[in-house]
């Protein structure tokens, strides 16, 4: 394996196992902070979201800003989920890719309002919902 | 506010607080485990790792793939810290943005391995250290 290649957990005999999609999927629906990650404007951002799992997509609400801006624009975005047991040096991690679009039919944003996903910040501020359409689910554990 | 500026948290009347830098980089300091995100062959990634926060740098150790490939390159990354206390609803995020490299120099690869920065995944494969080099750290605080 050269150093160019891509990053392949399959390959690494180091204790990572590879999680299918089912695991994956599973992992989404049971932690509420995840982080968005994507490049506005030239610049690379990782920011959490208090988000939900919903119809095979992400879902988290949002103020006008960057991270609405990039979903008008259906850019391309990473979402990653983890969870750590530091006394034993384990944990789990999936990642989301796909493209980010604003949720603007009312009545899906009706139906995402009965999910009761709380932003965390005040909530008069996080009015907008965007979803995150997957297009790669990929997840590993360790050890 | 038009949905094309850049989210300003100062701007937020949400009730986040912004972190100065010498808040953000005690957090650094504070917690295991971070994200780092980087665009390698045009996709989007975002990784955990156990790292530290030397020498105001964030280093890190990785096997042969995506995330030393990113570094030899010398790529833009953006490196992600978090807490969260789902009781209370309020956390912290750090955002670290910068530049990854190897790090060859011998006696600085030998200082870091005084670290005791073991990672979780088998150690024999994990021998590449990395140093993100911060051009800009900025931190949010909820509520």
């Amino acid at each position: 394996m050269t150093a160019n290649e891509p990053e392949s957990p399959e390959a690494e005999p180091s204790g990572i196992t590879v999680l299918d999609v089912d695991d994956c999927t599973a992992l989404l629906g049971s932690t509420p902070i995840g982080r968005v990650a994507f490049v506005h404007r030239g610049h690379l951002s990782v920011f959490p979201v208090n988000y939900a799992w919903a119809d095979d997509t992400v879902v988290f609400r949002t103020i006008t800003g960057e991270k609405l801006s990039v979903a008008k624009e259906f850019s391309d975005v990473a979402f990653e989920v983890d969870e750590w047991d530091t006394q034993n040096r384990s944990g789990w991690s999936v990642l989301v890719r796909g493209v980010a679009e604003p949720v603007t039919e009312w009545a899906e944003v009706e139906r995402l309002e009965q999910l009761d996903l709380v932003p965390w910040a005040r909530e008069e501020w996080r009015r907008m919902w965007v979803r995150i359409v997957p297009s790669e689910i990929t997840g590993r554990r360790v050890p």
